[in-house]
């Protein structure tokens, strides 16, 4: 998906070090990474999002210290299916935050910590909701509202914040999923009626934002 | 607070029913809003919006087999204080989120059900964050976001929706609360230096908005 095209894009480039953290580990796609350019080391640690915030602080201890330091944080998780309340919030919302949270603890510049770069993936529905999922789309509204928030915080913590807010993009996920109390069962059929991208149009965008690095971006 | 007031405003309507959905049960007030109108029944329950919809909807069963009918709901639960991440968003948004879903399985006209009301506390931190406290800003841009798609399915589900986001009130929690990672210590001191209302007015002005019961509105 958005993931995997956007980790292509950015082993292209000039990097010294990507991190890949998701829940299942694949192999496969970590040599292909590798493969693309052979000057970047790709490291991919399991992570689940909902985990809670001392996980998350003990995995980043691990990382910054293998690495000495991080540059960019981009969070990627995300779930689209309306049936599932509590884990779309969980992974959208709560996990970014915990996630975001948790990393400041080595950027944070009042402990010492040099800043650092947040990305977050948004969306279009966080501006204007797809209502059929209306849980997804809030979700979306609250990271939206939350970059903007600590990215007028960089003065205190040294840490920029922007948000990437991907439209309609044809990922495996958009072939089919649930509406909120199946109000629309036709909602991925839908969307795909409206101009879409590819993944790789989405991502190539995304490691564009992420080289513009705007504080506040979105 | 906030709650209570509203409280005190609607049982001086010609209401039937009033009935309050608490964590703690707290009689002297139940009295107190009794004696207000001894033509309303006033009924409590006590009610933690952060347990499984399984659980609400359990309940809402026993509340409307009581009643027959219920006309509005007030999702009015909330809480300020960005030391509490995962309780802020399991307040402020998934429970409101879970105790919206739960009613719809009695209200929902594609069920045989008569439609229904729902008023949802926002706030003006939904539209323009109060930065210092981003997770509390952000659960409220998810309410005011959810709300408004709640809104559009009108047509599909009888219920109908509407958010009332009250600006600085003067409330014991403006008093002092935690921000995100103490980035800012004094929030409240320098919120009250902003125009303020008591939760008198606010409460007057909140139950004007559902008198109005405008769907969609904000």
């Amino acid at each position: 998906g958005i993931g995997l095209d956007t980790s292509r894009e950015l082993v292209k480039r000039d990097l010294k070090n990507l991190v890949i953290l998701d829940r299942i580990d694949n192999p496969a796609v970590i040599a292909e990474l590798k493969a693309i350019n052979p000057k970047v080391t790709v490291t991919f640690y399991p992570y689940d999002v909902t985990v809670p915030l001392a996980e998350t602080t003990k995995l980043l201890k691990t990382i910054f210290a293998q690495l000495k330091t991080v540059d960019v944080l981009i969070n990627g998780a995300g779930i689209l299916d309306d049936h599932q309340i509590e884990r779309t919030i969980a992974v959208n919302f709560t996990g970014l935050v915990n996630t975001t949270t948790a990393i400041l603890d080595f950027w944070d510049k009042r402990k010492g910590g040099p800043g650092g770069v947040i990305c977050n993936i948004g969306s279009v529905t966080g501006f204007n909701a797809i209502y059929q999922v209306p849980v997804y789309s809030a979700s979306k509204a609250a990271v939206v509202s939350f970059t903007q928030s600590i990215a007028k915080l960089a003065n205190v913590t040294g840490v920029t914040a922007f948000t990437v807010n991907p439209g309609i993009t044809k990922i495996t996920l958009v072939h089919k999923f649930n509406s909120w109390l199946d109000v629309e069962t036709r909602v991925a059929e839908k969307l795909l009626e409206h101009p879409t991208q590819t993944t790789l149009a989405c991502a190539q965008n995304f490691v564009k934002a992420i080289e513009l690095n705007k504080n506040g971006a979105i």
